[in-house]
């Protein structure tokens, strides 16, 4: 009989906390009443309200007069303390970190990103990390040791369940880098891996679009997918679905394919953001001084005024993705498609020409959305993960 | 309260009627004692035994002396009469119909395969099929009225719900064409239609490969694929998945792609069997005579014997095959792989070497393997989908 043991009220207080406190977590800014509280979790009056004093007790949930709409009168509201923790989303890329401090509610309270030299070893990476970490955190006006929860996104093929980096061609070193271990050691907190895109399509279903069934294109430097069938990610059997970037349409069809040099698969070589940049340099003299710091922003920008060179330099670019694209929407038939990544900032001028290319090559028609994340979505997918396992704190704290 | 009212005692009469029979069609060679009936169903001896009598009544079941193995005496077993009716599964492509004859158990009674010349107008293969159907039904015994149910699988996008085939660019005419309500006034029978490569996949869950997450590729003259994922199939937001047929890896990239003329994708020009065919004649000198029927098998078994020409053309197919498969995998990391179609005739010499080019091609290993249903998977699926619907009528006459 120890299932039945197990329900006893200690166990059914703690399950009441957690329930009152997602639906308080739920509500707009955090703060309900008892009533709204009541409706949410078809819990008793009292039952709410031991359930908040418990989570009062524990530092989670504050009160404050709040004013009933309804009929005018003051009325008690409670609010979760988002401000009680904090957790880390981290994006690394060959030669990036984003680093995004987020408080208990998701609210960003300070972002901090730096471009390094490309194809970092593994290992000046995981250092680039622990600085670009700790600029942000203070920034945000939190030691990194008292961060709730870090979640990191990287590129290549990722075993999220086990936590381990098993294939990333982009980053020499970087499989089997220590680093989750080392991270966990240093800030003694829960530390999360996943791959970048994955986090992506996490962000999007959590902050942009939440259509159960969709495929999510992350175009950057470097571009890969994420599938989301009947509201799930897909993953496949290896952790290894969506790799759109490995996609060879260059190589002759009777050829061998190169081995890559650079880590970048096919289509990454092809129209990632570093192959626009060299295309553009190549084709649009005009800009070559525009284009010397590595942004691509100004080819986009020139082609929106009309600029000839840059207009025909962004059809390419436009061609060649609605090509690869084409390739996995004919075996997805997804309905939508969604483009974040850094690229994704590119706007109309590039995106109506890809639509217009895509039309030409596929069967049955398909929605393409660019993300409101665009390059942020990493990041804050890793945030959204990090959430996830700091909640997992909040109910322990709350049964203690 | 007519919920309450709907489960009076017919209803439940013919509830347990359905659940005994669907006990016994599960159970080996369709037969079984009561008591292995009681075991299955979980009702009571009384309960299996009126529900046989019911089923005896409505000419469904029989009963037999057999003999108790574990006593050594006699006892009285009940058997499914799979000979009460008899289904179809129709096969049909641009240029080809196979029409299945089962019994309601599945058992093949005749099969009958018709090839006409290519690209028939849809009305033309109509009639084709209409032949090959009383043909085979003649085979079996059956008259085309008596038919309970057929299934009838198409190249093509298939609106499988609605019964339509919404897109069939390798059949002039054939989208649109009154196939369904012309079958269903001749035979005065429920008829189904999918996309053949769909029904493969149903036939290889059914018949061959039960793996939950799989891949299956149809490789004939024509190219397709159907996923699974989870145990179920996955058709995609205009049931247009899978289009593995339709990849283009030959125009080069910044080059405009082709409108097809023969109706059929870039893959299938480059490698479906008639490609294999073109490439074999062109290629193989010593096999022109053997190849002048038009069947591709003659490649393979030079091959075997270690013909050059033969053995390089094997390779180039192999290789050009490798290619699309390659990039359908990079996008779905499906674990497991099945071949099926005529082309997974061929045997070893072709996969083995498809299997040396895909490890070349991959992040990840992928276990590819034959169907073992070759070139008849599309009808068994449509006799599957026909029984279904057969089922259906078995249930209502068990109700009568």
């Amino acid at each position: 009989m120890s299932g039945f043991a197990a329900t006893g009220p200690h166990v059914l207080r703690r399950m009441n906390a957690t329930a009152v406190l997602g639906a308080l977590r739920a509500s707009a800014g955090g703060t309900a009443r008892v009533a709204d509280l009541m409706g949410a979790t078809g819990l008793s009056r009292p039952a709410v309200t031991r359930a908040l004093g418990l989570l009062a007790d524990a530092g989670i949930v504050e009160f404050f007069e709040g004013n009933d709409s309804r009929v005018g009168r003051p009325a008690v509201r409670a609010r979760f303390r988002a401000e009680l923790g904090h957790v880390a989303g981290i994006d690394v890329g060959p030669h990036k970190v984003l680093v995004m401090i987020t408080d208990l509610a998701g609210n960003v309270r300070a972002q901090h990103r730096v471009v390094g030299p490309p194809a970092q070893t593994g290992p000046e990476l995981a250092g680039l990390l622990r600085t670009t970490l700790v600029e942000a955190a203070d920034e945000a006006g939190v030691a990194p040791g008292d961060l709730w929860a870090v979640g990191v996104g990287t590129p290549g093929v990722v075993d999220h369940e086990r936590g381990e980096v098993v294939l990333a061609p982009s980053i020499p070193g970087w499989a089997g880098v220590s680093l989750l271990a080392e991270l966990r050691e240093w800030l003694g907190c829960p530390v999360h891996i996943d791959n970048d895109v994955n986090l992506a399509v996490v962000a999007e279903r959590w902050r942009g679009e939440t259509s159960d069934n969709l495929l999510f294109v992350q175009w950057g430097e470097r571009i890969g997918s994420g599938i989301v069938i009947g509201g799930k990610p897909y993953r496949g059997a290896n952790s290894a679905s969506g790799e759109l970037g490995f996609l060879d349409l260059v190589t002759p069809i009777d050829a061998e394919p190169p081995q890559a040099s650079d880590g970048l698969g096919s289509f990454e070589r092809l129209v990632g953001a570093r192959a626009i940049l060299g295309l553009a340099v190549e084709r649009c003299a005009g800009l070559r001084a525009a284009l010397e710091h590595g942004d691509i922003a100004p080819l986009f920008t020139a082609a929106e005024g009309g600029d000839a060179d840059a207009v025909a330099t962004v059809d390419v670019v436009a061609a060649r993705f609605a090509r690869g694209l084409a390739a996995q929407l004919l075996i997805l038939d997804p309905g939508l498609v969604v483009v974040g990544g850094g690229v994704s900032r590119a706007g109309t001028v590039l995106f109506d020409a890809v639509r217009r290319h895509l039309r030409r090559l596929l069967l049955v028609p398909v929605e393409l959305r660019v993300s409101a994340l665009r390059e942020q979505g990493v990041a804050l997918g890793a945030v959204r993960m990090a959430l996830d396992s700091a909640e997992r704190r909040l109910a322990k704290d709350t049964a203690a």
